[in-house]
């Protein structure tokens, strides 16, 4: 891999249902600038001309601050042709085999690269976050739903067709709660941030004078992962057992996954692990009770760094891996 | 990588609780002569001079059918640190921390490589089996136990410290039966060949007329693996549902696979691979059922097709890797 040389940097977008986030990346992983637009998620033509429009505002503010842009990465939920740079589909938006990577390099002109969001942060991770010296990881995001990245022998792991990691999607339950993929016992059933809010929700009503029902006004409908988090550091017990459930389900997950790849570390990212160290040590814990003590006895879990910021900065990795591998 | 010029050789061993399996295998996979000995499973010295006198016989017979032996490859049963060499322990022999790599170099003077029994399968599998065209493959030895391997994007992956790829223990019912590594609901403790006699045996009491029961002279304590197949093929109910529970827990964990690796291909090996087509099969409609129609599409599973070889096969593989990779 050669270097790359002089002020350059990367547009890393994160392609959402509601929202565009982009950032100008350098090769270090310092974010130069950043801009949001809407999203249009019911209308390809108008989504794709507004990601035009904010590539185009970004290529200019980064070239007022001195930084001329190389090329353009893209993370989106869903399954992704990496190599095509096809979205086969996506659940956030309305779209089914686009070829977006060479829609938008025909309007940009610019080098660019497409994979899905999980293989975007696992990627961010590497470039600016918690995994940076690692050389084989494994990164979870654990939101609506579970998505993976595989990190292995200092490289991501994409697989035959591009789309390896569905980590979310490995049955630790055969007769377990169905999942949105139509199987039961998925990890995404039983852990994801729609997990942690069914239980949080059903335990609110075993635990009359749970702090969930004050925050929610009565109205658990209305409880959010965020929620949850809240109440969970306040000490309520409803909260704090529907962490602890879930943070079971995950460790077994994760103890399949250590078995599996024997990796140094293991990275949780998305919504949940912002709920911070007393849902880390939950998972921990688990972690240990559902391993095999030599197996996991080297393997740290820990807590993405990088925040909201994740989306862009995986994304401009994708676009930094993509010119350095062509190089 | 560069190529190994002349008529060279490398000595495979397959080294198991009862005997001592050794080929000179060429760098085509070409098996040029094989020699056996019975193994001293509880004793280390005897089992070491045992190794070091069958490795001399097969070098001397070697090179009377003019081969030069290169080096040593042995696969072993258990937890293996590849790149030290040491045995961290195995189910088969009563070893712990044993360093079998240095031990044998210092006796031979020949560049020893020394791996787990299925890692060395899976090597096999891409040297002379199935998966010779395939640079991403998940391998499965499916005999009293259930071990892994995994090649992925042109190597082996052997994780952080070299006890990846332990894909037996992953738990798909996590309140499924007991598994000899402590948890449950292992893919090893549901689909392993010992789980395939368990059933069946549990079914022959089931099914009055079982050919189980005949052929087993009423002892359901006599029923084997080979048995069970042998019954199936003779369309023997109870057989054939075990056959299908067993393939059913299959499916879930080679769906798990597939929606991990996104592999060309899935080899199952092992004991129980050679129960034929019936049990393939079933296999594949177990894993159509169980897996994501997108994500399963292109993933072919196959038989390997090294039958008893594949562990000396195998462990010549490992000894090829090992003095190419460090050419």
């Amino acid at each position: 891999m050669k270097s790359v040389e002089g002020k350059t940097c990367v547009l890393g977008i994160d392609l959402g249902g509601t929202r565009t986030a982009l950032s100008a990346v350098s090769r270090d992983g310092t974010i130069i600038l950043s801009l949001e637009s809407p999203s249009s998620r019911d209308d390809e033509e108008k989504m794709i001309s507004t990601l035009i429009d904010i590539i185009g505002s970004g290529r200019d503010a980064a070239f007022r601050k001195g930084f001329k842009t190389i090329a353009i990465g893209m993370g989106i939920a869903g399954f992704i042709l990496h190599d095509e740079g096809i979205v086969v589909e996506s659940p956030n938006i309305d779209w089914s085999m686009v070829p977006l990577r060479r829609m938008v390099f025909e309007s940009t002109g610019l080098p660019t690269f497409l994979d899905n969001d999980a293989n975007a942060a696992c990627l961010g991770e590497k470039l600016a976050g918690v995994a940076s010296g690692s050389n084989n990881f494994i990164y979870l995001t654990l939101g609506t739903g579970i998505g993976g990245g595989i990190f292995a022998d200092g490289k991501i792991y994409r697989g035959s067709r591009g789309t390896a990691a569905e980590l979310g999607h490995m049955v630790i339950d055969k007769d377990g709660p169905l999942c949105g993929c139509g199987r039961r016992g998925c990890l995404e059933a039983l852990a994801s941030g729609t997990a942690l809010v069914r239980e949080a929700s059903r335990l609110a009503h075993e635990f009359k004078d749970s702090k969930l029902l004050s925050l929610s006004g009565g109205k658990t409908e209305k409880i959010t992962g965020e929620l949850v988090a809240q109440a969970a550091q306040q000490g309520d017990p409803a909260s704090l057992e529907a962490f602890s459930r879930i943070s079971k389900y995950l460790g077994i997950g994760i103890a399949n996954l250590i078995h599996i790849f024997d990796p140094e570390m293991v990275v949780l990212g998305g919504g949940m692990s912002r709920s911070g160290n007393l849902f880390l040590d939950k998972v921990k814990e688990a972690v240990c009770e559902n391993g095999n003590s030599f197996l996991i006895r080297d393997a740290r879990i820990r807590l993405s760094s990088l925040g909201r910021e994740a989306g862009v900065i995986g994304a401009a990795a994708i676009a930094w891996e993509g010119i350095e591998d062509s190089l």
